[in-house]
């Protein structure tokens, strides 16, 4: 890149950063961006600018808001004493476009692991059992991926939780519109073991 | 996304937009950015903003820069007599990245296309032809595209240009390190029917 101006080169370098994105497709997103000046780049330099100073993490379930608690977290309809237990905002959003879900959230931040030292501490896990009292929590939806760092942390929340409240997982199974042939042995063994009478 | 805020919704749906995000990875790319605010998106931001200001193209040539010149068009050691005419700004970094070529390039922004209404005119066509005497143009090495539109493109330039000055194009063959059994037959064909004594 010996020619492009320094700027749009610190810019190439910043967007390779983002998940998903290299340094070829940081190149091909940056000209595409100084083609769309008016229309793309400034809306989101300035879209940016602005989340990057309003948007904070929920201090009650670490979800992303705007203010000390998020939007779910300060709509009582949604106190129905269920909690739902996610790894990821990402997470979190997967669940409310399922537009099933009425409870509340606890975003965990990650998963335990003992290699990258990350602890009940580093995950609102102590943050997760203060809720369980005040907001009247009857039930605690684990909807962790089904990973092994997944199933892991699962499994020492279960323990944690044990006794308090009722503990409950997703349902594993065949994905709606999955193809047998394409599932790994795992998922089909468990589906199998699981099976329902029609 | 019932519950990310309007401001984060509206970034998702723009970095959505940029080649090589889709919905999915611009919501992972955003958690990303929100996630390191400080050290990511706040210079991020600026960085964007910066370059939307003060980001255009050169009045010669195409490149993008700073001037009405880019350091390309306004160093006079690149006045060799040589003009590498490309399609995209990202193909002159990609040249100028392997450091060989020492003269200058004129970016057309594209390749004709009756279907898409894209004519010479829009090609900046008319501007290379322009540049042939007064900056004492000897020969113009097409570099465009080994794709339909590149190869019809760089066929109508050539008659353009036939008669006032040298026009080459880039050698066509095996690249390096590529492995016979995945090159495409229209490859194998043109590298051996160019083959050369060892």
């Amino acid at each position: 890149m010996a020619d492009a101006p320094r700027d749009i080169e610190a810019l190439i370098e910043i967007m390779a950063r983002l998940p998903g994105l290299g340094p070829r497709s940081a190149r091909r997103a940056v000209l595409q961006l100084i083609k769309k000046r008016g229309a793309l780049m400034r809306p989101l330099a300035e879209t940016m600018a602005r989340v990057a100073e309003t948007a904070r993490e929920c201090l009650n379930c670490g979800n992303i808001g705007t203010a000390d608690l998020c939007p779910i977290c300060s709509d009582d309809r949604r106190a129905n004493g269920l909690i739902c237990v996610v790894e990821d905002v990402a997470d979190l959003w997967a669940m409310e476009r399922s537009g099933v879900f009425k409870g509340r959230y606890h975003v965990l931040g990650g998963t335990l692991s003992a290699l990258d030292s990350i602890g009940p501490e580093e995950l609102r896990i102590p943050r997760l059992l203060s809720r369980l009292e005040p907001e009247g929590v009857t039930e605690v939806i684990l909807a962790l991926n089904a990973s092994i760092a997944g199933l892991t942390t699962a499994h020492y929340l279960a323990a944690q939780l044990e006794g308090r409240v009722s503990v409950t997982t997703l349902a594993q199974g065949v994905p709606i519109g999955g193809e047998l042939d394409y599932l790994d042995d795992g998922t089909i063994t468990t589906a199998l073991n699981a099976r329902k009478p029609v």
